[in-house]
C-alpha cells in the first residue's frame, strides 16, 4: 500500500507503506471512500511545528469496513463509517461527559491519508450509517470526520443560541464551517471576518449575514460599531494564532463566549486581559464523535451541505498537490480519493 | 473627616481626607456602618502593584444613606444599603446580560475605609435591606458587597450544580466563602486546599467535605487520587497567581469548569495547555450586584452566616493594624468601624 509521509518542510511523498492490519481485538481496518489535508496538517508541512522524522499524515476519513477484531461489536464488514480525528472508547468518564476527544484512551489518527486505515477502539469511534450513502454525499460525510464537528464545536462552545449575534474569526474551513453551524443553532446575525472573496462567498451561502474585512484593532472596532459597542455574544476562534485569538476575545461582550478550536501556535493569554475582558473560554480538541450522528443526519437528509469546502479533489497519489494548494491558499480544502 | 490613605509598602496612614458630598444628581453619600480590608488591598500595600502616589484605600461598605442627588429614585436617606465594589446603572446592556461589574458606566470603588462615602450611579449600586437590619449582621452584610459575592461568582461561574465535585484554591476569605457558596448551590464534595489550621476549621464549618494540605503536581496528584483519576466538575481559582491558576486548570476535569476571580497578577496562560485542558475558563471581577438581592436574603434570613470570615475587628482608626494582620496572615479578614 501507498500513502502520504511528510518528510520535512513542503516535501510530502506518495509512498510505500505497510498494509494496516488488525493489532488489538478492539481494532477495524477500514478501505478509504475518501480522506483529506486538514489546517492543522499544515503547521508541520510548512515547518512551524517540528517532526521527528517522516510521518504519515492524515486523520480525517470515512469508508467501509473491512476488518474487524474479535472483541468489536458494534460495526461490521462492510458497513460504510465515519469516525473521529481522536479516538475514544465512548465508555469512561470523560466520554459519558461527552468530551470524547479527550477519552482516557484517546489516540489520535495520524495515518489516514492512504486507502487503508486501521482504527483502534472501533467501537467507541465509527459511527456505521443506515446502508451505503449515496456517492455524492461521500465529502459532507467525510467533512463531518473532523472540519465539520470542530466547527460545530467551535459554535457549541461559544454558546450560539437562537437569536445569537455570533462572529466567526478565520476562514478557513472551520470557520466556514463554523457559520454553517451557527446558523443550524438559530444564530440571528453571523459576522464572518474574512478578506478572501470566494470564502466569502461561501460564508454567505453558508449562513453569514456580515462580512468584516478588517482585522486586529480595526476589526474589532468595526464588531464594536456593529454591535451597538456592545460587541458579540458568541465568537468563534477559528485559527489558533495569538493575533486571532486576541480578536476574538476583544470582539466578544462582556459575560459572552470565546471558543477555540484551532491548535494553539505559541499562544500566551495575559491573565489580566481575559480577567477585565469577562468572556467565557472554551475550546480544545473538538469531541467530534459527541456529534456524529447528528452531523450524519443533517447530512443525510441533505439539511446541510459541508462538502462544500472541498474545492479541489485529487486522486490519493497526488497529495502533495493537495498540501501546495492549500498552503497558497488556491484551495479551501483538498478531498483526497483513493 | 479621616479615611485610610496608602503611601507606599506597608505604609498606611488613617488621615485627614475630604468630606465626601453629592458632585452628580446619580450620586448617595453614605454614612458607614463597616467596611473592611479586602485580599487585593495586599497587592499594592506589598509593593507588588505599584501605586503612583498616595492612595485613598477600601471598597468594601453597608450603612446608612446619609444624602442622595436629585436623580436618586431607588434609596432614601436613612436606609440601610449594600453596595458592590463596583458602581453600576444597572441598565446598560452589560448590566443586563448580568455583567454590572462590566457596566458601561462602571467606576470602580477606592475610598471606602471611611466614615462616609460617596457612591456613584446609587439606584444601580446600590441596595437597600427592608428596615434596620439587626447589628449582629452587619459584618454578614458587609460581606455581600464583595467578599461573598465573589466567592459566590467563582462558584457560579464554575458551573456549581448539585452533586458536584468542587475544589477550591485559595483558603482566605473569598475561598471559604466559595466553599460556603457551592455548598448552598448543592455541591456534594468540596474540597478545599489549605495548609491553615484555623482556615481548615472555617472551611468545613462552611461545607468542605475534604481537606488537601498539598500544592502544585503534588496537590493535583492527590485531587486525581479523589476523584478516581477524572478530576473535578468545578475548580474555583481564588487566589490570582500563575501557581494557583494552573493547579486549578490541571484538577479539572476535561470539559468541567475552572473560575478565577482574584485579580491575576503575571499570569500567562499557554494557549495549548489550557486547549488540550479541555476546561471551561471564566472568570472576572464579580459582578457582585447580580447576586446582591439574593445574598441580602441569605443572610436576613440567616441561613448563612458569612460575616466568620471577618476575625478580627478594628475601630476604623486602627486600620493599619487590619492590614498588618491580614498581611502576616494572623487574621483571615479585618473589618473595621467607625
Amino acid at each position: 500500500m501507498r500513502g502520504a509521509i511528510l518528510y520535512g518542510p513542503r516535501d510530502v511523498r506518495y509512498e510505500d507503506r505497510e498494509m494496516p492490519r488488525i493489532e488489538k481485538p478492539t481494532d477495524a481496518v477500514i478501505r478509504m471512500a475518501a480522506t483529506c489535508v486538514c489546517g492543522s496538517d499544515l503547521w508541520p508541512y510548512r515547518g512551524i511545528q517540528p517532526i521527528s522524522g517522516p510521518q504519515p499524515m492524515g486523520h480525517e476519513y470515512c469508508g467501509f469496513v473491512e476488518e474487524v477484531g474479535n472483541a468489536v461489536k458494534n460495526v461490521k464488514p462492510g458497513q460504510f463509517v465515519v469516525g473521529s480525528f481522536a479516538t475514544s472508547d465512548n465508555t469512561c468518564p470523560h466520554c459519558k461527559h461527552g468530551y470524547q476527544s479527550s477519552c482516557m484512551q484517546r489516540e489520535f489518527m495520524t495515518r489516514a491519508q492512504a486507502p487503508f486505515l486501521r482504527v483502534p477502539h472501533a467501537d467507541g469511534t465509527l459511527v456505521p450509517t443506515e446502508g451505503t450513502p449515496s456517492e455524492d454525499l461521500i465529502p459532507s460525510l467525510l467533512a463531518t470526520s473532523d472540519v465539520l464537528g470542530t466547527g460545530w464545536f467551535a459554535a457549541d462552545a461559544a454558546n450560539v443560541k437562537p437569536g445569537s449575534t455570533v462572529v466567526v474569526v478565520g476562514d478557513g474551513a472551520v470557520g466556514l464551517l463554523g457559520v454553517l453551524s451557527a446558523k443550524q443553532m438559530g444564530a440571528e446575525r453571523i459576522i464572518a471576518m474574512s478578506r478572501h472573496a470566494k470564502r466569502q462567498t461561501l460564508a454567505r451561502e453558508y449562513g453569514a449575514t456580515d462580512i468584516v474585512t478588517q482585522r486586529d484593532d480595526e476589526g474589532v472596532a468595526v464588531i464594536k460599531d456593529m454591535t451597538k459597542g456592545v460587541g458579540a455574544d458568541s465568537v468563534l476562534e477559528c485559527v489558533g494564532t495569538q493575533q486571532a485569538m486576541m480578536q476574538a476575545i476583544r470582539c466578544t461582550r462582556p459575560g459572552g463566549y470565546t471558543s477555540f478550536v484551532g491548535v494553539p501556535h505559541e499562544m500566551k493569554l495575559d491573565g489580566q486581559d481575559l480577567f477585565y475582558s469577562h468572556v467565557h473560554l472554551h475550546g480544545g480538541p473538538a469531541p467530534v464523535r459527541r456529534y456524529l450522528p447528528k452531523l450524519i443526519d443533517l447530512v443525510l437528509s441533505r439539511t446541510i451541505n459541508p462538502g462544500k469546502v472541498f474545492d479541489l479533489r485529487l486522486p490519493l497519489n497526488q497529495v502533495a498537490e493537495g498540501y501546495r494548494a492549500m498552503d497558497e491558499r488556491r484551495a479551501i480544502k483538498a478531498l483526497l480519493q483513493p
